[in-house]
């Protein structure tokens, strides 16, 4: 197995704040000795247990990355008992550019692990942190939201797991991080997620959904911080308890995902938080060509609330319209 | 003067129903003999008002024609006594694609205004409205909404006006509207736009700013809906009343504008809608680079509410972050 | 073996006519959860033996696609003994475009078998060719023409093949076909055609060129209509006898191939179908920036008839400039 | 007036055969003190009549470029009583890479006369040819063919204009030209081509359309050939009379262009030269989304043959679908 | 004549040292209501000349930004009798991705002049110096390099005029600034320059040719700092003296250019300050698409030295391939 | 093992001089029968050591392609006793437009070692000169430069290997080359490149350094020409000594490379060749956006002497931007 080319400039284990780069050599036609230079600080103070928190897994999700430069930037070592590893930014390629995938290899990260040392810029940066970062950690929050192409309605989620010790911990991270919604989450297709690789090793793993279209609101940027403040004296490597709020729980069964079938301008009926019935059209997909023609339905296959939906005014044939969830408590 | 070159496919005043294009002959390396086809809808019944309604004017703005195709689809002739001349994408090769601008000449339509006959695709549009269009209306409504990169509190807005009493029927078409809020603008510079050529000809032109982001909501789907409506009604065109709602007037005073300054993700630490006051941070701009950096702050000049934000993650020196109003009423 | 993510909104085995998609995920910065939405009809009447139909495996080529999506329209069910499968656009992303190759990985689908699960969208379409509707086949046919950067006489062919009972089905049904040509192909590099993956499967598997340029003529598409109710006849999937049609046989051997050595302006001295006799020009390239130089001359290495060009206009050092084949009847 | 930047690298004016260009500077940034290289070829003996041969006015047709290249490197002087000067691609920008507008600006040379000397590169071609070239030339001769997107059935083709004395002598050079079929033409919009600029200057302006699709073929390239030897001996610059060819002349009357109105995989049910009754189907446009759906019909407004049509296999709203011309003789 | 849209951020005209941005909005796809920031630093003591410095008016160019950037931050007010105005990046929008001229408009800043104020982005930066920053100086010092695509011996220049006072001036400057070579131009064509504008409003203008290559050398970076340093001195604006150094007087005559006629690898023969005899090779260019072919080659058309060169490895026909200058002292 | 799809167009082993191509099948868009064609010349006069003549590696380095282009065109095999093989270009793709990797696959040739023969265009390269080439030869010149992106001080250079027999005659030919400077090379990362791949065959591999920027000077081609007139020499190839020049050795101990660590404007504070002490500044980086702001500083790790920097006027944070050699004699 061939070593992974990236090196930090700051060391991974020593007590104190390090501000640093991971940098991974990147030769390409505008820069022949170049690199790709991701931003991390870790803060330690003792032997407690180690927060590994990210953002930027996709590049065009802005709630986790405000939260985490700000707390990176914040972090006391003597508040702590333990260490936090801060990647605010993990596919930096792509987040530089506001894209989900990276402009590079266009490979989405969330589907790259456990990487390849010797693979494409987003496979190596996979690899490392399947190395080096996640066996480091005890607990992982891999923020999310919607990206420039699809909006939720603000929750944490974890996934149900086949070892239900781990999942009850799980879920025990879920409620500390108190975001307004909480999602049981089971994934259709599992394989070459971040998640997945840290569950695989027994790591608690907490991800988020708060918000998208490429952009943030005060209001769920608040949700982050106070969400990982949360997790962190959840997890006792902060001192203090987590201030406890008030959530709602979610499940994505079957027959929740709607899908257009038709290029058009979308016309979202329904708003993100309200009720849905089954049968009843969440969207309509108008013909842009020209005028007089009637529009093409989508209706929901079950009852619920909306908690996602496809953002942009113009949509494609094969994306997903709408999602509908059920509550579970 | 030469002649405009675009030709309609159906008769510009004749009664009854009719769907389809202005064609605009467009020669180019992937169809020598290539036109631009921008849909058209005209209904008329006998000799009263004319109202010419349009939207995609920047192309990457949805609530308007999401309202007009939709008219145009539903419009009965036998409800009218006037004519609605319905163009729900002006600027239907940048609605196309969900840009602002145009992706043949990249011109903004809306500084494109008297327009050339012989000039870019998009001069030739807007020359086309200024020649023909324009002249058959009483009365114009331009939707607009914030697009990819802004967003809006929603309201319909008109603007100050030399002549007070063509003023008058211009804040009085905006009050028929019914937004939920209602803006008195005066332009910086007005110089090119579709308002100033439609107000030069002494019509009453009405606009909105409906929300943004290059999306639409249920809800601002539903003023833009009601707004059109109550507009005809209010001209005398469709039968019946507007709906009576009530909404709030506000102005734009100098240093309702702040910039920002430098690169970097931004962060909006006031939602749209909420109060604020001069000298407070409104937005954050947070350096990328690296871990432990301090964010600059903007602040707001003035006191008021904040009615329209810079909308993506990414922000570059120079872009506009916050835009704060006060209350006219 | 991970299993393909691509889902039919079809059954695959039932009675009737049905038309959907194979709908295969794809996450992109433009979509994150869209997908390829790829057309398919089945129709299906009792126990037949089962026709795979396939066009657009290179998306500039039409003759299939047309005679295909023709055929599905109006195939009735009652007409039928056995099943089907009509997928008038297997690399529906390039054939959406008019690209060869795919625009999102750049592959060329017929050299993509027998494709990976987990690989790129073109690889994933392959392998559920390879896995779901290949199996299914007694008799496929897969319609070429030359694409926009290559012309043909039109013909139908078969390979050349090791089990000799197998090529004779073959070629009886390349005669059933009937179109003006009709070609004994020996593929130099059979390695990752769909071709190959089906012939090792036992299928009866034809094929044609039937024109190029990247368009199509109503005399092309006559042939190509003609072939596929042909075929389905002889097939005795269809009721009714193939129509006898006279055919040519040619051959392609070594020595067939004339290749440019240099960049310019190519000019094709002999037309399509005409003789060629070894040794003479059958092409010249013309050096393009300056009058007064001599252009190279193309030589045919062997006698025959030219059964293919170059299209463009101009050439590459490298592009293959010519094709002669030989009578074998 | 401000001059014009181009500067010759032969004499425009001298005895005997001159290789060389017309340079115009063009500052960029691939190269800060650059060039654009326009291959040029005078010969002349004595004091005869000029003929001025273009090619490339567009940069995708081949047959002039073809014939005048091969004109420039074989004519003698001797042969000759005047002057010839040939430029075998105009718009050498477009040229060079295939396509019918200029890379550079994007301008369609045959919309750019008179020319801007100050404009952009396009435009200071143009004004070259009409403020030096076209003024020493007593005929025109400019190749055109229908290039990537239209293919033609070959035909020579003179306007009528105004002065009828100076028409005739169009069509007996048109004549002379002996091409299979010849046309008499009304632009419907002259503005700004090349032909009107020699035209109102009282040249005697001939021009042709010998095919498409971006590609040439050995017959029309011969028709090319011998179109401006013919021309040439007609016009008493070459010694010898014109080959006396058989033709057919056509008139292009209104109603004559059948445009699209839709998107999709074009069909063109009847092929060049074919005969075609008003309100007959000329072409269909199929929908490429799903199976199952009827295509657009597309059909002739007047009874005649098919003259001209849509090259490739996809097509968009406003292109032109098919040309009708009816026979003039 | 419509109002410049450009705004400064700070006072043109206020004592001491302020630093900010002329802002120009410019609204796009990415940024409705986005600007232009172009970086302006002002020192302004009491009522002495005015020099206006500028660099990257060709966005490739580093010797003048380097040294202007370094001034701005360094300049103390104390020091000054006048003003300095520093524009270290004027086509900033070029600049700041490190090409000639501007991405949004491709227009060359230095053939922009006088500029619009209603046309592009590139013109209105020029109208703005024009109108507002031009007339305020009495000394202009507009640094250049050979950007990308040429190099240059390092000198400082300044053009013969028919003012034959305002000519003796700017040698002096030019003699003062202390280049090691020293160059008195004549340009072919100066319409459009920053130069012809600021020498018919009667200015002092000295401009510089200090490298190439896209990059800055130490030594070419101590020629800047010591000659904007001496300038300054030398017109009475910064106290103290201007280092006296030798310098050598080149004139660029007649037939100084050589251009390329080819396509393909160039051998540039001499290197930068060799001599150079009439007729001698000063440049091979080498066809790349096969071994065994000669070389073109380029000879001088004039006795001299080496005084620019074409910089990449690839040249194309029409590049300017080398300038040959003659000794004037 | 599939075989590699590359054929010379030449024999690999006969005697005389030989020019053409290797040809690589390669199917796209825009010829889907085309071909990579990289020039070859072989010359070989009996039994002789073979030597392998390489350059355009990457493909923005001109040194060796001059001086191999000119190699191949005046070989003269009665001067030889052995085999020359000579590739000029051989990432033939990226050496044609100019880029150091492949505009096809975007690879680096030089971490493409060993390839793979149904791989992408640049592996199927590699596979080629692995199993075709290297095997051939006995010793072997690979001509780098520093490409558009880095500038180095002339040398030729060896790798320490673990075979010092094999080192010592590295070594001996290096210091036969007869550069200005000579290097002792340690890789950090050998994994993938040519050199590796043939070292482990056991062959003496010898490379340089020579320039770099993108372009070439007359001085640094002489070195080129000359060494490998020398290296053919040395190895009792072509007839005659070696010409003894004086050279320097050099080494690159830890620490060597300096990294920039922020985005902006380079100033290169020191120049090639120039001494460097430990701690000192060797570059700066001057943020762009604003005046007034401080450079960062780039300090050297070690003393010793420029041989390596960063090319262009703008730099990226990850970009190498010096390194220091120390002397090794």
């Amino acid at each position: 197995m061939k070593a992974n080319p990236i090196s930090p400039t700051i060391p991974l284990d020593a007590e104190g704040v390090h501000h640093g780069h991971l940098r991974l050599p990147y030769s390409r036609d505008d820069s022949a000795w170049g690199s790709v230079m991701i931003p991390i600080c870790i803060v330690r103070n003792g032997s407690g247990p180690t927060a590994l928190l990210t953002g930027g897994n996709h590049g065009d999700e802005y709630e986790g990355p405000l939260a985490l430069f700000d707390l990176a930037r914040s972090l006391d070592a003597r508040a702590l008992s333990g260490t936090v590893i801060v990647v605010p930014a993990m596919n930096y390629p792509a987040f530089r550019v506001g894209t989900r995938t990276s402009p590079i290899d266009k490979n989405n990260m969330n589907r790259s692990f456990p990487g390849k040392s010797d693979g494409t810029v987003t496979q190596k940066i996979a690899d490392y942190f399947h190395r080096e970062l996640l066996p480091r950690a005890d607990i992982v929050l891999d923020f999310h939201s919607g990206g420039k192409t699809l909006d939720f309605l603000p929750f944490c989620a974890g996934h149900l797991l086949p070892d239900k010790a781990q999942e009850a911990k799980v879920f025990a991270a879920v409620r500390a991080f108190g975001a307004p919604w909480s999602m049981q989450m089971t994934e259709i297709d599992a394989v070459g997620m971040y998640d997945t690789a840290a569950e695989e090793m027994g790591k608690v793993f907490v991800t988020t959904e708060l918000g998208g279209g490429g952009t943030s609101r005060a209001e769920t940027v608040r949700i982050a911080r106070r969400g990982v403040d949360n997790l962190l004296k959840h997890a006792g490597i902060l001192r203090g308890a987590p201030e406890i709020l008030p959530t709602r729980w979610l499940e994505m069964p079957d027959g929740c995902f709607c899908f257009a079938e038709e290029d058009g301008m979308i016309e979202t009926t329904v708003d993100l938080g309200e009720k849905v019935e089954a049968g009843s059209v969440v969207a309509r997909i108008w013909p842009i060509g020209r005028t007089g023609s009637e529009p093409h339905e989508i209706k929901a296959n079950i009852s619920g609330i909306l908690v996602a939906r496809h953002f942009p005014g113009l949509v494609q044939s094969g994306d997903c319209a709408s999602v509908v969830a059920t509550m579970a408590d």
